[in-house]
C-alpha cells in the first residue's frame, strides 16, 4: 500500500509498489494487490483492514516523515487497537542522524519516534524516519518511508529476510520477457497455444503470458518457479528456447531490450554506421537511436527534412511529389552521402489530418540504401497523426533489423 | 483499479493510474483510492466489490484485450450478477478495424464483442477493445483497455463526461488550467499566496490550486463554481487576469497548450520560419515541434548533427570542442543557412553518462540566430540522460519563446 495524496492525484507516479513488487516475486512471496491511498487516517485505516482481511502481510510505504499529514503510524496503531508510545532511544538516533547533517531536529520529528504498543521499530540509517513490524494476530504489517532509497534499504535488509521466515516456505520465482514485434495479440495466442496447452498438462510450471505494449509489440512472458533461482532460471531457458522456434525472427530482445537496442546491437556486430533522412516522423527515429547506450558508435545523425524545400534542396529529392517511392529512395541515399554513413534509412508520408501529394492520411514509404543498394516498401498505417508517426517510426525501425538480420555480418 | 499480473510483479509500472488520477482532479472528482490486481478472477471480483462498496463509481483499467488472461468483462459481470452477451454489431465493427490494418481476425477477438447483460459499449476507434459502463444499483464501473493512447481516449470522451453527468452536480464546475515553466512550485505558491488568501475571505470561489507535472512545468488550476457555465467563466477570467498579472512572462498557455503551442504561435504571428540543429537532444526539439497543428507553415526541419564530424562538414562547425559557445552558434547560423529558415536554434551539451570536451555532464548550450544575430546561452542540468534531454528540450523552447515575445512582430 502507497500512501500519499500526491499519488492519487497523478502528481507522482507509484514506482514503489513496481519495485516492490518485483523484489516480492524475485523472494518468492506471492503479491495479489496493491493499493494507493491518501494523506487520511480514516482512509487509510479502512484500506490496511481491506488489506489484512485478503493478505497474510501487508506492506505500507510512506507518510512516516515529520508533518502533520504523515499518518501511517496512527493508522497502524487504529487497525491494531492499540495507542502509540513514545521511545527515548529512537529519539536519539533521530537527533543522531540530524547532527551528522549539521541540522537541528526540529520537535516535530519527536513523531517519528512513536511506534504502536506492540509493534517493532526496524531501524533506518539513511534518513529520520524509522520503519515499523507490526503483528496483528497470525498476521502482519510492515511500514517503511515512501524515500525511495530509504524504502529500498528497508525492504531489502528488514521486511522481505522477515517475511520469508515468516513464511516458512520458500521458492524463487523467476520471469523472463520475449519482446516481438510485427504479429497481433490474438495471433500470437494462437501460435503458442500448443506450448500452453504443453505446459498445463506437464503441471503448469512454466506459465506463459501475454503482454500488450501498444506501438512496442506484444511481450511473451515466460515465469517459472523452482526451489532455486538456478533451477527457475533452468525451465526459463529451456522454454525460451521453445517459444524462439515457434516465433521465428518476430522475436527482437528480451526483457528491457528495444527495437532500436535490436537494431543497435546488429550495427555494432556488422560495423556499420547509419544516417537518416525523416520527414513525418519529425525526428522520432532519431530520439530514440540516440537512446541506445554506445549509440554514438554508430548513429550519426538525421536530417529531419519536415518542408519539401529542405528534402529538394538539401537532401537532392527530385522535384515532385514527396510522399513517393522516388522521394524516400532519394532521402535515403542523401542521408548516406550528406551524413557520410554506410546505411542510409529514409521515412516519408503523410501523418495527416489531411491527404498530401494525392495519397490518404496513413500512407508511408521507408527507404533503405544499405551496400550501395536501394529500396523503398510502402505500408498503409491506421490510427491519429501520433500514432501514425510512432508507428512509422517502430516499423521502419524493425523493418532495417530485418534487413540487417539477412545480411551476412 | 489496474488489473494485470505485470503490474505487481513490476514489470510495468502503472502510470494509466496516475493519468487518471489527474484528469479526475483537474474534473473535480474525488478519487480516494488506486488498486491493482492481477490476472485472477476471483480477486478482480473481490477488489471491484471492496471498491465499489467505498466509491460511487470504479474505473477499471485493463484485462479487456482477447486472450484467455483477459478477463474483466467477466469479472463484472461476476460483480454484477449476470450472465455475458455477444454482440454482433461490435463484431463488425471489430471485423472492420482488423480490415483497414489489411489483417484478419482471429476467433479470439470475439470475446471482445461480450458485455455483462445490462451494461453498455463505449465505442473504442483507437482500438480493437470497446470500453464499459456497466450500472450497478445507483453505482457505476467503468472499464477502459490498458493501451495507454485507447485508454485516454475514452477516459477524456466517455467515462469523465457520464462521470459528471452522474454526479449531478446542479452548478456548473468550470476549471482553466494556466501552464506555466521556469519557477518551483514553493515559489509559485508564495508569489500567489496573496490571492489564495484573498479569494479565501471572499468565500473560497474560485479556488487555485498546484499541480507539478515534472518537466512541463507547473500547472495552476482555476476551479470556479456557479449557477450556469457562463457565469462560472466570467469568475475564471477574472481570476485568470489575476494570476496572469502576478506570474508574468512565466505563463506560456492555458489548459492543454504545450510549450511547442505557444512558440508556434508566436513564429505563426511574426511570419518567421525556424530551422533547428541538434546534437544531444537526438531530434526530441524537432519531435516536439511537429506535434502542433500547422507546424508545417513554419517549420523547416532539423539537422540532428549526433556525430561531430556532421556538425563540421554539414553545418560549418569550427574544428575544435563541440560543447562550446562557438559551436551552439555555429549550429544555429548552419541551421538557418541550409534549412533556409528566418531563425535558427541550437543545443549541444553533454547528456551523460561520461564528460566531454571536458564539460561535466549536465552541460548545455542553446544558440539563437535571429534577425541577423546569434546569441548562446549555456547552463548546467540535474538528472540522468533522459532527464538532461527532456529538459534541454523544453528550455530551449521557452527560450526561443521568450526572444520571440521580446521581438516586435
Amino acid at each position: 500500500m502507497a500512501v500519499g495524496t500526491e499519488l492519487l492525484l497523478g502528481q507522482i507516479v507509484d514506482t514503489n509498489s513496481s519495485w516492490i513488487g518485483e523484489q516480492l516475486a524475485l523472494a518468492g512471496v506471492d503479491s495479489h494487490f496493491q493499493t494507493k491511498v491518501g494523506d487520511n487516517l480514516a482512509r487509510i485505516v479502512l484500506a490496511i483492514r481491506e488489506a489484512l482481511a485478503r493478505s497474510d502481510a501487508v506492506i505500507v510505504c510512506g507518510g512516516l516523515g515529520p508533518t502533520q499529514d504523515d499518518i501511517t503510524r496512527e493508522a497502524i496503531a487504529a487497525v491494531m487497537n492499540v495507542p502509540l508510545e513514545r521511545d527515548d532511544s529512537i529519539i536519539e538516533s533521530i537527533r543522531a542522524m540530524f547532527g551528522t547533517r549539521g541540522r537541528e531536529m526540529s520537535d516535530n520529528n519527536l513523531r517519528q519516534a512513536d511506534k504502536p504498543v506492540g509493534a517493532e521499530f526496524i531501524p533506518n540509517d539513511r534518513g529520520t524516519a524509522p520503519g515499523l513490524i507490526a503483528p496483528v494476530g497470525h498476521k502482519v504489517i510492515y511500514a517503511v518511508p515512501g524515500v525511495p532509497h530509504e524504502m529500498q534499504h528497508l525492504i531489502s535488509t528488514a521486511v522481505i529476510p522477515d517475511l520469508v521466515e515468516r513464511s516458512g516456505e520458500r521458492a524463487a520465482i523467476v520471469s523472463r520477457v520475449i519482446r516481438t514485434w510485427g504479429l497481433a495479440e490474438s495471433t500470437l495466442a494462437e501460435q503458442l497455444q500448443p506450448r500452453i496447452d504443453a505446459l498445463d498438462a506437464a503441471g503448469g510450471n512454466p506459465t506463459i503470458a501475454f503482454l500488450a505494449s501498444g506501438i512496442e509489440g506484444i511481450k511473451v512472458r515466460i515465469t517459472a518457479k523452482a526451489p532455486t533461482r538456478e533451477d527457475a532460471l533452468k525451465l526459463i531457458e529451456a522454454e525460451d528456447a521453445e517459444v524462439r522456434a515457434v516465433l521465428g525472427s518476430i522475436v527482437f530482445g528480451v526483457d528491457d531490450d528495444t527495437m532500436e537496442d535490436a537494431v543497435g546491437a546488429l550495427l555494432e556486430e556488422r560495423a556499420l554506421s547509419l544516417g537518416v533522412a525523416e520527414s513525418m516522423t519529425g525526428g522520432l527515429v532519431a530520439s530514440r537511436l540516440v537512446n541506445v547506450a554506445g549509440s554514438s558508435d554508430w548513429f550519426r545523425g538525421s536530417i529531419v527534412s519536415y518542408a519539401s524545400e529542405v528534402k529538394y534542396d538539401l537532401l537532392g529529392v527530385p522535384r515532385g511529389p514527396v510522399v513517393s517511392d522516388q522521394a524516400a529512395a532519394a532521402m535515403a541515399e542523401g542521408a548516406a552521402r550528406l551524413l557520410k554513413s554506410d546505411v542510409g534509412i529514409s521515412v516519408t508520408g503523410v501523418a495527416g489530418p489531411s491527404e498530401q501529394d494525392g495519397q490518404p492520411v496513413g500512407t508511408v514509404i521507408f527507404g533503405f540504401h544499405i551496400d550501395g543498394a536501394t529500396d523503398v516498401v510502402s505500408i498503409r498505417l491506421p490510427g491519429d497523426r501520433d500514432r501514425i508517426r510512432q508507428f512509422a517510426t517502430i516499423t521502419l525501425l524493425d523493418q532495417l533489423r530485418r534487413r540487417l538480420l539477412d545480411r551476412v555480418t
